[in-house]
């Protein structure tokens, strides 16, 4: 072991790793909202198991960061609507001193914090292995084999590469980071035994990497690959249809393999405590746009009513739908990014070479092979008021160069968000927002604006500097 | 027969069938070259066998435009060398009193004018079908095969096809044209039966249609497809290897395809006799200039001292390297077109949707995955002074956001020809003239001084409407 690495090691270990009170406590607490929770389930007769899992019960979780999962595990006869219905009066019920939210995932479950720890209550079916009736049926079947076959000298070894990865930000299966979940940490480091060693692997994955701890496919790579279409697939060892990396999106994973050269060419605490973003000032605001000389186009719009994950994804849509557009109409992307402080503040951002189009433009028309296609290109086309020169062929097809309609970036999004935008792909909860009018388009030195938003601040300045944390 | 048809026919054949005299001084003059080049043979103890090839042998020229072709068919075994000195010096012999040019196709050959009619004495082997030695043995065997077979009433067809051909500017195998040929029209004729379901034909194509006029495939595509690529085959009746229609391009066949449609749905005598267009004035080209708003870069550069050929083929690579190096640095071509008048005036045009690029740029790297490469990527791109954001991570690729080298096209093309240009692909030829400083880069506007050419004032108001003719 790299002498650096390892002092490394224990410096971060000395922070993550809980401390007996700490663990007391955390027991002690869980141990009560189990006992809450049955008797709340007792009382409104519901036939449940109740279990502790996630990463408490793995003792998995990073010191300060307990996550309490609580799971109702009913019958498997029982229908979605009681599971949703019922399950969840009950575990409002057991922490009703503790402001229960109602938060959604596949279905909905309570969350509250207690202290330091996030406490979900999680309802589920309970079904023998593989007979999943609903997407959390899985979790405690994870966690009976990781308390089972984790090695307790490697529960600190994930605790480490969780700390790695909630650093770079490629840790969290959710929708707004699509990363590695906790699972698939602690399948990782089953698998290659050490972070070091996991890095070491991931230093060198290629695209379309398998992992199978269980041997479930016995090498047969052809069957997975027929099952999978994930860059990386790491096949759950409770459930061989499952690709326990299913969530990680191509920039996330490519980002870890990233950190995970970086940090083993140049080991440092700072992979696990990168040094915290200032925010951006105006005036920095204001430098970073004249060097660059692009546009930055910035749709801001009011809180979207959803559970976070929906949130995100509403954002990614809309997102998608206005570079797709501005790409479409000739405009060049650079690069787009949202933020969203997951209240009332969204904003999607697009850089652009330039807000403005030149005159005219190249039309492609239909190949002449097709010759009713041909006919209307041509009657379009042929002496219309907007065509400059043409039509003409183009090794084997109709061109024609026409005066554009929208020369600028800001009126061509004006124009398409008119009515909410649904035309364009705008999904339907953003869509009603921007219906409403609840949106604003900006121009980059207006987003200065919102830098009273401190986090939208210190995402701008990531924005500008676009580097991963890591390469600073 | 469409009556409208019929009548635009006739009132055709009546400017192109060669009249009783033409004929007679044609073939008179034909007799006394083949008797010319024989003694001049004799003399020189050159065994050679002379002939009179081509349309006029086929009777297939149209009135006023005769092409004689005289072959000196001589023995296989005479050397390539003694091929292209012996014979050349007896062709010029031959018709000393006519000023004789020495031109060049697959291997030299003499051309000279006689009246109004153009005398080529073109060297070629005495070879069996099939074992072709040079370029032009086929010839005498397209000759006697379309005498043989084209029935003497198809021959104004050919003519016809010939005219339709040549005023849409699809006719000629030339590099130049890079369209059809006059034994493709014979076979096209003696295949459909006339051009009007000639036209009915071609206006259906599709890419890679087969024309098999002996059936020396037997309908068996695989094998025609394995042997050919071009997007018309036409199987040569003389040799099944070649395809009579491997020089036609694809702009040219589409063209082609495109006149067929708009004469069978509108016919008019204007498809064979197109109004002549007028050059264009200064005043004009200021208004076209500003209307579109583009940028036309024009390259001016002296003559090329080759075969007209290769001049042609000089002239399309060095446009052709023009519009990748413009195209790779970021700028939006809308259309490149070249000027020769085969002489000392050659101009490349290449219309810019912009002249002026923004000043920043997004530049794709390697994927992630390729470690090496990414490491060099990452040393050379993070933290350098035209490094404006990034290096990032898109989808599985690093990405960097750069400051462009060359915003301006015309300090690009400046840069890039100093020293001739071979490196980014201009040929040899051109690139010598080039070196030599014999050229000129000009805007759109200074493109007007060079309208006292007629040819290419006629040529730049063509391409400023960029419809083809028969669209007009």
């Amino acid at each position: 072991l790299n002498p650096d690495i390892f002092e490394i090691r224990e410096k971060v270990l000395k922070r993550i790793v809980p401390s007996k009170a700490e663990r007391e406590r955390i027991y002690a607490l869980s141990e009560e909202l189990i006992q809450r929770v049955s008797s709340a389930a007792r009382k409104a007769s519901l036939n449940a198991e109740v279990s502790l899992e996630g990463s408490v019960a793995k003792d998995t979780w990073l010191s300060g960061e307990a996550d309490i999962d609580i799971f109702l595990k009913v019958d498997a006869n029982l229908s979605k609507a009681d599971l949703e219905t019922t399950c969840l009066a009950v575990a409002k019920k057991a922490i009703k001193g503790y402001r229960p939210v109602e938060r959604f995932a596949d279905h909905p479950y309570v969350e509250t914090f207690i202290g330091d720890s996030r406490v979900n209550i999680v309802p589920c079916y309970n079904v023998e292995m593989g007979m999943w009736k609903s997407a959390t049926d899985r979790t405690p079947y994870h966690t009976e084999y990781v308390k089972k076959h984790l090695e307790a000298s490697l529960k600190d070894e994930v605790r480490l590469l969780k700390r790695l990865m909630k650093a770079s930000g490629t840790y969290g299966a959710e929708i707004r980071v699509g990363g590695f979940s906790g699972m698939l940490c602690e399948t990782l480091i089953s698998y290659y035994r050490s972070v070091e060693k996991t890095l070491q692997a991931a230093s060198r994955w290629r695209e379309g990497t398998v992992i199978d701890l269980e041997n479930h496919f016995g090498g047969d790579y052809e069957e997975i690959y027929d099952l999978f279409d994930q860059p990386l697939i790491v096949i759950d060892p409770v459930d061989k249809a499952r690709n326990v990396a299913a969530a990680v999106r191509h920039d996330r994973l490519w980002e870890f393999v990233s950190v995970a050269r970086a940090f083993l060419s140049r080991p440092g605490l700072r992979f696990f405590y990168p040094p915290e973003r200032r925010g951006i000032s105006r005036g920095e605001l204001a430098r970073a746009l004249v060097r660059r000389e692009t546009s930055i186009v910035g749709l801001q719009f009011g809180g979207i009513e959803a559970p976070v994950d929906v949130v995100w994804s509403q954002i990614f849509k809309t997102e998608k739908s206005i570079v797709n557009l501005l790409r479409a109409k000739g405009f060049t992307v650079i690069r787009s990014s949202s933020f969203s402080d997951e209240d009332d503040l969204n904003i999607i951002m697009v850089e652009l070479e330039s807000q403005a189009l030149p005159k005219t433009m190249k039309h492609a028309g239909p190949p002449v092979e097709r010759a009713n296609e041909s006919d209307s290109f041509l009657s379009t086309h042929l002496g219309a008021l907007d065509t400059v020169a043409g039509p003409w062929i183009e090794k084997d097809r109709w061109v024609a160069q026409k005066i554009r309609k929208h020369l600028d970036a800001y009126g061509l999004l004006k124009e398409s968000l008119r009515g909410g935008g649904r035309n364009i792909g705008v999904p339907g909860l953003v869509a009603e927002i921007i219906k409403h009018e609840r949106f604003k388009l900006l121009t980059g030195r207006q987003l200065g604006r919102l830098l009273s938003s401190e986090g939208f601040s210190k995402f701008l300045s990531s924005y500008l500097s676009g580097k991963p944390e890591w390469l600073r």
